[in-house]
């Protein structure tokens, strides 16, 4: 089970590959950042997020992508950035037939450090140490997106446990 | 010069088609709107509007892609939405090297009815004496693509005659 999680910006766009072997351990499979010049058209920027997204699926061929739920409070210029870049990313998914999950950012947090309300330097260092990782995972973006594909190996585990003792 | 204008939306996308002759006359290609159905996953709709939006532009081959910048006030949530859409709408654009260009609300209504506070009936009227046609476009998101493909007509012959002028 490969996970990809993606935390989508226009300037910006984070992504973190976990794979979950058969004895339920998380293995780093890689992470980064796709990143677009500031100076390009907006629509080339996509174009280009776009085709980066398109290397790493074909590449890794992950059997699950993983975003946050947006909620802004604030700032809808930004939320119209971020949204522009999300439909890319879900449009790349469901291109390639992978299906798409979606957690809220409390959900990640939950499932990462145990309580909704960590900071961003407890979810790194969860990340760090479920991955067994020597150094926090960088930049933010790679680590937040690290933490929603953890999110969801975790809630798919218990899904899956839950339906077996249903039995 | 084939313009294509387009008022992106997960559920509904309008867009509208407009052609300047050698004259200056505008004529109407064609207009409607691209649905998504509500039950389907995001990212499914996402795709079917893809699918649909390079069917019209295979068919058509538009000389430029016009939408409206958006400045949302409230509503956050529909900003991500219209945001994804639009994201889709851009990538579209950009993978046929269809030149994009965006007007604000204010620059549409001034450019196609003459003052930038018109209402919704003034625009449709005026987008309906423009193009010579015995009814109002219909829905709405169709006119507002037929106004910002007019909206665009109009600034680039003007930038066309200043730098004619200029020489």
């Amino acid at each position: 089970m490969l996970v990809l999680g993606i935390d989508p910006g226009t300037a910006t766009t984070g992504y973190g590959l976990v794979r979950e072997s058969q004895d339920g351990s998380l293995h780093l499979v890689g992470y980064g950042v796709i990143q677009t010049p500031a100076g390009l058209e907006e629509e080339k920027r996509l174009l280009l997020l776009y085709h980066k997204l398109n290397e790493l699926i074909l590449l890794h061929a992950p059997n699950a992508g993983v975003v946050e739920k947006l909620f802004f409070r604030r700032n809808v210029t930004t939320a119209i950035g971020v949204g522009q870049a999300r439909g890319v990313v879900l449009l790349a998914l469901a291109q390639h037939g992978i299906p798409v999950w979606e957690y809220t950012p409390m959900e990640v947090k939950q499932s990462v450090s145990g309580y909704g309300n960590a900071d961003k330097r407890q979810v790194q260092l969860m990340v760090q140490t479920l991955l067994n990782l020597e150094e926090y995972p960088k930049p933010d973006d790679a680590a937040d997106a690290l933490a929603v594909a953890i999110c969801h190996l975790h809630h798919y585990r218990w899904k899956s446990f839950e339906k077996g003792s249903g039995r």
